[in-house]
């Protein structure tokens, strides 16, 4: 859940993803400066994610750096999804690192306000892009490291849980986990998969159950990261990671990885119309309104 | 596996649990004092759960007090199922802590004089009543801790197995385990999965192909229960740990759980007649009555 | 992948390895003396695999003596198959003690000959035999350790993980894993499910994904083996570790892990020949078959 109150500048975005990414693909090869093309598409608002492709080394950053706290709206995603579904189109890139530009966030997770009070058609494309973030994400055929260097609960856990490889910063300030219980909502199914994936049923029920968020201790412990450094050794680790998986043939750690994940990624792929519809038949209930208010309420004066 | 050689005046009990659970639900709310109401349904004899509910706190300490050893007979676990399902039934009750009033043991395991001579009906029936068990612990919306102050063996340890949380009390002479094959038997394919979930699938394949029985560290280091504490502060604990628990909005955490255990809980929901079946086969057997027989020939003994 | 570069002296096999199998189970019983069975078998070559079978303990060592690597070649698949066969026929014999006569390798893998230049029909032929290999062992109603005495890459780690417990030699320059990925080749789905069987999924994603090569402590501490010994040591640990298993009573614990390990062996047995369809496809492809010409080279050069 996003702690930003509200969205500022939205521009009006139409359509199903889906459309979008197959008018999408008509791109072919990532351009030489993605940041400018998306600076261009997105002209009433700046860039919500900046991507440095690298040609020489074959590796992408994608710095998240939509303020205050990477949430994931709409329209982040919207943008997230494009890029990646450009880089994984570019036969040149072989891995990608995802990093925040946001100080002590990584990603907040979901954007409150894409739920609240909106219609049952706009929550369902806001689901069907959360959806699409996790499939390419979790489906990509890219080495994928995420360098997780600031908190990362829900969204952006889940988000960070569809990589190869977490490093985070090694600050016991940040947390990281799928905390939705905590807010009286449930993690949907292909939360619960992947995390699963990763941790094992045991953790998974006790980590969902109460909604834990854990430190960086904590979360090497039970292999929710991989690894821990120091924040400004972050990036630099990131990529010497990456240099180490690079050395394997990228076709049949692709196969590998495709094989280990395909049951997880084919139940929400067969079942997606009918996981949609059933986000908006609870997110539209006014008990759960009437509770995203009073939270989104909650946030605002402590704030002001 | 029992250790109790008899059960001594056990009253009929006739009709199948279903019909006595179908038929309990007319009860409605717990009452105010369910120890009484067990009293008064067992005339012949004392209640062999003892339940106390704190209406303040949403808790309810469940003790098992059949002596010697906690044996679940169907009468045990009739009572066991009954309150339960009461507990379930009355929204107030949040949480259920189980533990033992037994002195050294949680639960024993299966009693052994409900396999041994009887009808192949009143096997089934006992069967019937392991299962009910199981599917009302495993699948409860409650918040359940096993507060294992004592030895628990086979169905003892299949119980804590159901549990949300497992705290042992820390003495080296108590062990905890699914010790089936020692005695020459299988541990049903329901058992295994409630033990894969809680071990993953290398540790359960050794620990019940072994039969094997660990004692409160080892068990801690497997994460066959969750924490050790001394002897006298097990129910304390337990009830801390409830806190944590309970500071989490029931329904998500309900429904989280759920999600977690339904594809378990699914595949012995729909295959209970073949397994009560496949059981009463095995347990008829003349070679089985044999091995039971002179098993409890060697007890009596043991004790003679 | 098998070092080696030829196989010397071989003598032609025609047939299914299934067919060879039904004839062979006329044999019944084993007889006395396996290894002089084999060397009439295959009177043209020396046998490849050495049966010590004691009839006090019921318990069998099998020596792996295919010089210098003990490479999987369809002959070795073969007198190991039957001989595994006669074993299990055996009901004298409850345990099985595998381990290598070659010094310092328990088994390089899959003959990399085998699917080097051959027909579709032939590479059919070997896969089957290494189907055969993994479905003998990993179904086995033995008790089955591995006594891992040396590197145990690709095939030679998928024996080991078939067994029912591994001791390793505490040898820093021997290594274990399957590292396919860092031939450019994929380990198949039924290679995967016992590693993650074994390992569990997120150990398996990152090991199967880097290929990656444990040493004996890594190896350890994520549980690819169970015990590590001294190299002096490790057919006595074996020896004593099969007396604890063999205190089981055999059927009881020959349920148990059939019951554990169904799932996963019934995947493959449902889709071997699709299996073979999908392999043969696969490494008779120019690509490959240039990339494996192009590794035997240079394994070539490497001992010239």
């Amino acid at each position: 859940m996003a702690l930003r109150a509200a969205l500022r500048n939205k521009c009006v975005l139409s359509g199903l993803l889906s459309q979008r990414s197959s008018s999408c693909s008509s791109h072919g090869r990532v351009c030489a400066s993605p940041v400018l093309a998306a600076q261009r598409r997105n002209n009433s608002t700046s860039p919500k994610i900046d991507v440095e492709f690298d040609q020489s080394t074959g590796v992408a950053v994608m710095r998240l750096q939509s303020p205050p706290v990477n949430s994931l709206s709409l329209e982040f995603l919207t943008e997230l999804c494009i890029g990646v579904e450009k880089l994984e189109m570019d036969k040149s890139c072989r891995g990608l690192i995802i990093t925040s530009s946001q100080p002590k966030v990584f990603s907040a997770g979901l954007d409150i306000t894409e739920m609240y009070g909106k219609s049952p058609e706009r929550c369902g494309e806001f689901w069907r892009a959360v959806q699409e973030m996790w499939l390419k994400l979790y489906g990509s055929n890219m080495i994928t490291i995420a360098a997780i260097n600031g908190s990362s609960p829900a969204g952006g856990c889940l988000m960070s849980l569809t990589c190869d490889y977490r490093i985070m910063a090694d600050n016991p300030r940040y947390s990281i986990g799928l905390n939705e219980t905590q807010l009286g909502i449930v993690a949907p199914f292909w939360f619960m998969d992947t995390m699963k994936n990763t941790l094992g049923h045991r953790t998974t029920e006790v980590a969902l159950q109460l909604g834990l968020l854990y430190n960086p201790s904590e979360a090497l412990k039970i292999g929710l990261v991989d690894q821990l450094v120091p924040e400004d050794q972050i990036l630099t680790t990131a990529k010497q990671t990456m240099t180490k998986w690079l050395a394997i043939p990228d076709h049949a750690r692709a196969i590998t990885k495709s094989m280990m994940r395909k049951p997880t990624i084919d139940k929400l792929a067969s079942n997606r119309d009918a996981d949609i519809k059933h986000f908006v038949n609870f997110i539209t209930k006014d008990s759960i309104q009437k509770s995203l208010g009073m939270y989104m309420e909650m946030l605002k004066k402590r704030r002001g």
